[in-house]
Parts: C-alpha cells; structure tokens; sequence
C-alpha cells in the first residue's frame, strides 16, 4: 500500500479555493460593466495565471475541475434540448458543421503552406483552427436564452458534426506526423465509431426515455434521481472521450436523454449547483493556460493577429454559408456563435506540441488565437441577437 | 506553455463514474439490506480497488475529489449546527475529546512499547490511534437524525478539541522521527494558532453573521448565496488544512458560520446536490486504499485484531467517561460515535510511512483498523440509539 501526500490534496484545496473566488471576482465585475460575465472569469484566470500574479498552475486536478465544469454545463444544455427540435434543423445543422470545417482547415492548410511547412505541419495548422468550443458559445447562448431558439438548436446540432470533424482530421494529421503515416482504415473505424455512438444514444437513446419516462425515479433507484442522471452523464462523457471526441458531446447527449424523462425539471435543480460550482473552474482554466510572455516578440504578434483573423473570418463566413437557410440574421448568429475556439484549440495545439508537429511559438499562436475568438465572441454574439430580444 | 496531457482528463472521468456508479451499487445493495449504507460504500471501493477487481487506483484526483466529498459533509453538518448548542455541551466535548485522545494514545504507544520499539515509534503508535474520523460519525448521525442531540452535539465538539490535540501528538512523532528531534516552541506555535483559528470564526465569525445575517445575498453579491457559501467553506477548509488541522474543521466552521445567516435554508437545499455528488468519493476512497493482500501472515493477521480491540476500547472507555455527565444512554453514543477513525487514521500513518518510523506493516495494521473501526461503529451507533428514536 502506497500513501498519498497529503500535501497535494492540501495543495489543491488553496487552488479550487482562489480559483473560484478569482471567478467570483471577475464575474462580479463584468457584470457591473455591463459584459459578458465569463469574459470576466476567463480574464482572472489570465490575472491568478502565470502572466500576472502568478498565484495558481494549470495542474491536472485543476483540468479535471475544468472537464467536469464544462461536462455540467453540456449535460444542462443538454436538458434543455428537445431532440425533435434538433431534427427540425438538422439540415442546416450539418451544412454549419461541414462548411465550418472546411473553410478554417484551408484557412490554417494556406498558413502552414505560406510558411512552406512539411504537409504533416500544413494539415496540424489546419486542424488547429477547426475547432468550435461549444462550451462557451452554449454558456452564452444560455445567458442570452437563446438556446430554444433556430439558430440556437443550429448551433449545437453543428457543434456535433464540428467535433466528429475535427477528431477525423486531428486523427489524419497526428498519423501524419508520426513514422508509419495516416492510419486510415482506423481513421475510418473511428468515424463509424463516433457517427454510430452520437446516433445510438441521439436517437436511440432519447427514445427508449420517452417509452419510459419514469425510469430515473422507478421505485429500484433512490430517493433523488440525481445521481442515475449524473451516472448517465459521466458514462457517456467518458465513453465520448474514449473514442476521440470530446467529453462534452457525451455530456449533451445524456442532457437530452434525460429531457425526455419526468424528472426533467427536478433534475435541472439539482444539477443547477453543480454546474454553479464547476463551471467558473472551465473558464477560468482557459485564461490560466495563456502565457502572456510568449507573444513579446512582433513575428509572433504578428502571426497571432493573421491566424486570429483567418480563423474568425473563415468560421464566420462557412457557418453562416451553411446557415442561410434559416434567414440571414440567424445565419448571422450561427456564424457569430461558431467563432469561439475555447479550451478545444489549446487542447489540439497541445497535442501538435507534444507530436512534434507544431513549434512553440505556433503552439502559443494557437492558444492565443482560442482565447481571442472566444472572448470576442460573446460581445458580438450579444449585440447580433439584441434585436430579437426585444420583439 | 506547457500543455497537459488530454489522456489523465479522459483517465479521470472513467475514474470518476467508475467510482460514482460503485458507490451507487454499494448503496443500493446496502439499503436493501437494511444496513448502513456508507459501509456499502466503503466496501464497493474495496471490491474496485486494487484487492479485487483492480479497476480504480487511488490516484490524487480521486483523493481530492474524496476530501471534497467530507469538506461538503462537514459543510452541511455545520448548517444543522448553531454555535449556542454547541456551548451547553461544551464542558462534556472538551472532556471527551481530551480522554478520547488519552486513552488510545496509551494503548498504541503500549502496543509500541510492548514491541521494544524506539521512543518515536512508540509515539507514532499511539498517534496514529488517536484521531476520530468525524466524517464518518457526522453521515451516521445525520442518516439517523441524530445531529441536533446532546450527544451529537457533544461529538461534534469533541471532533474538533480531538483533532487539536491529535495535529499535536502528530506533530511531536513527525518531531521525534526526524534528526532534529521535537520543536517543542513551534508545536506551542501551532497549537496556539489552531485555537486561536477555532475560537475566531466559531465565536467571532458567527457573531459577524448573526448581525449581518443578510450578509451572503447582500446586493453586491450575486442573485444565489451559494458561491459565496462554497467560497467561505473552501477558505476556511483550506485555512484549517494549511495550519495542520482538518480541512473538515474549517468547513465545519463555515457552515456554523452560514448557519446564523437568514439564507441558512436555501443554501442548504443548493449544498445537497454538491454533497450527494462527492461524498461518494469520500467513502469509496476509504475502501479504494485497502489492500486485503498486506493482512495475508498470521502475525500481522494477530497484530490488526489486537490493534483494532485496543483502538475501540480505549476511544470508547476515554469518550464515554468525557460523556458520563450527559446519562449513561448519551455517553454510550458518544463513546461508539468516537470510534470511527476512517481516513484520518490512514493520513496519519501514511505520514509515518513516509517518515520511516512506521514499518509497512504497521503501516497495512493502521490502515486495517481505521476501516474496521469505521465499518463496526455505524451498526452498533444504530442499535444503542434506537430507543430514542421510537419514544
């Protein structure tokens, strides 16, 4: 038997400690300037991170408190989604999903083949700003109660075809950058994998919820049905994650089961305070992984306004390509609503880093350009959607 | 920047259910067995953990998320519990958890002494019997009712002189063990340090409450007074852990503290969803850390039922002659209700371990007696309470 250090569980305790209060602080603060509260928290944790006061490390029990912060926050857009509403969309759903991915991909290919990098490094710079955060776009679409709205069901129908994406062209360019190549007879498996799982449980899953509404509470389980709806959610988060997609997507999957039972509405309370407590985790997590001192130099300045650019202007305009079905300001919306990159960019950038297939300074690229469109985007998304607020 | 590897998230979430969905089964099983369910709890860890079927390690994800689980418990007790109560068995606390500690501290340096052991292992002996595990105690008294009753109460003091006491006793053994021997100076240090801590929020910080008793949802706060709860809770946990208490103690504290506040009851309706999710940690992570194989020889066999008989007659002599003064049915509660060590015995000799002045095979005994003397308690704190419970 092997003892634990009792320091590092001291340790962490200080951390959840001043991250949350630093949450606290900056959502407090944004509020009273009348702006988008998670700005707020995604900036302490760039003032409690390395660049500033330097008072808390991006450690992994913190990544987890971050997982499970957006995992609950998935799960409670999730409850909130029909899947009924979903299909009614899923047209333009899948053409934001597709053409989202294809412009920035050429978009980052065009930046790597400027630079006149290897193709493992052109298709690691495309891959890198494929990804939309679903995490923050839905935090904010929930503030501005726009998730039972067209170009909200859009958005969170395109965030699924987005991550199954992405995770194909991560798949291709991780194989590209190691000695044996592309593996794509698994890239291929993995596709059917991730397609037949979103469908098992979108479908299927939601289904069988509907013939039995009453399963969360039957008499066999306990008093609360707490507990079997957070089982169901870790379960799929986890499955999600270990077949390449993100957690969150799992998380949203058994949200939406759980909106068809009865204990839909008790369930949202209950889950209201976990969500209160790990969420400010997610954001501020985001903010403490930017190193401010990486951009010093103007090349890297430089590179990170273009890529910034490149990845705002071709989300923008393929989601919103996609979108034009539904009208022109809900194409807008949608277009708005994909641009934030969030924690998923830094994750692919991270593992280009660890590959080998992207520099330091590309790696800090990345990042940067994560946080930018994820804290431009709020904003913006808020002034686009006014009008109809106000109808 | 150094990115984290996505695989200890994706590891932590299949952790994360594995744990929460044995605490479930464990439960369940238990409930319908009539018995208490924690200990169905504690043994779901044991069948996960490394003895059976070897699926969870105890990683420090898990054992944060563990001390969250009793940080939370305490939380909660502390809400039940109004400052006042506590004083009018305050006189009954301060004797049984001052003979509570006596006593076992007797009984394993006798066990030391008997071994012709050296003076600091003799002193870690009976340090490591010494410590309560009001974690365990407080989730029987509560499933039972039995929080708001003299002998609750008394148990709750006492938790809190008994952890003092124990932090020094501790602190005197990690002393002796090392080459500069015991600083008796910066014991006293400590010592006046931890009750200065008690004394201030448990006396001051609830006055401050009680005349601000709108304190938590003031308008500069936001519309729910749960973080600032949580925050006040994760403040005084991580204060209590930094000074060398139990971070349980802190969070003890600052529930007696929101416990004054008029939002007393909402906050106790949005903590419940937050214990239910991570007391399951706390349970399970006390099975996870037993290793059946270290009891395989017949000698250490012999050596756990001797330590775990001396472990519960000395805590239940020294509590129960503390508790004489609140009648002899109260005292039995008291006197069983202070048996359980749980996790803390398993700090304790963990830092033994690691100090090199407990053999690994102590070190497997303590662990033993700690999870003995947490599963017996529970029936027995069951049956000699009834009575009361039915007039």
């Amino acid at each position: 038997m092997v003892p634990l250090a009792a320091s590092t569980v001291q340790d962490a305790l200080v951390d959840l400690f001043v991250v949350l209060l630093a949450a606290k602080l900056g959502d407090e603060l944004f509020k009273r300037l009348g702006l988008p509260t998670l700005i707020g928290e995604i900036l302490a944790g760039v003032v409690v991170g390395t660049s500033v006061l330097d008072l808390v490390e991006p450690t992994e029990i913190l990544a987890v408190f971050s997982e499970l912060g957006a995992v609950f926050l998935l799960f409670w857009v999730g409850l909130e989604t029909r899947i009924g509403d979903l299909r009614q969309v899923g047209r333009a759903a899948a053409l934001v999903g597709m053409l989202g991915v294809l412009l920035p991909f050429a978009g980052g290919a065009g930046i790597g083949l400027s630079a006149g990098e290897t193709t493992a490094v052109v298709v690691f710079t495309g891959a890198a700003l494929v990804a939309t955060s679903v995490g923050i776009t839905s935090a904010v679409l929930s503030d501005l109660g726009l998730v039972p709205t067209p170009a909200g069901r859009t958005i969170l129908g395109a965030a699924v075809v987005d991550d199954i994406l992405a995770m194909l062209i991560l798949g291709v360019a991780v194989g590209l950058s190691g000695d044996a190549g592309a593996d794509y007879t698994s890239l291929a498996l993995s596709a059917v994998l991730a397609v037949a799982f979103v469908a098992f449980f979108a479908l299927g899953g939601t289904r069988v919820m509907q013939r039995a509404p009453g399963i969360l509470k039957a008499p066999r389980f306990s008093e609360s049905p707490l507990l079997p709806a957070v089982l169901l959610c870790l379960a799929l988060a986890a499955i999600a994650a270990q077949i390449g997609l993100a957690a969150i997507i799992g998380a949203f999957l058994a949200g939406m089961m759980v909106a068809e039972t009865k204990e839909q509405h008790p369930i949202e309370e209950e889950v209201a305070p976990l969500y209160a407590f790990f969420a400010p985790y997610f954001f501020v997590f985001i903010g403490l992984q930017l190193d401010l001192g990486a951009y010093g130099s103007l090349g890297t300045f430089g590179l990170l306004a273009a890529t910034t650019a490149v990845a705002i202007v071709t989300k923008f305009a393929g989601a919103w390509l996609g979108a034009r079905s539904l009208g022109s300001r809900e194409a807008t919306i949608v277009g708005v609503g994909m641009v934030p990159r969030g924690e998923v960019g830094i994750v692919i950038a991270g593992i280009g880093l660890a590959e080998g297939a992207v520099s330091e300074e590309f790696f800090a690229v990345i990042v940067g350009m994560s946080i930018l469109t994820t804290l431009l985007a709020p904003p913006v998304l808020r002034a686009v959607s006014r009008p109809q607020a106000q109808s």
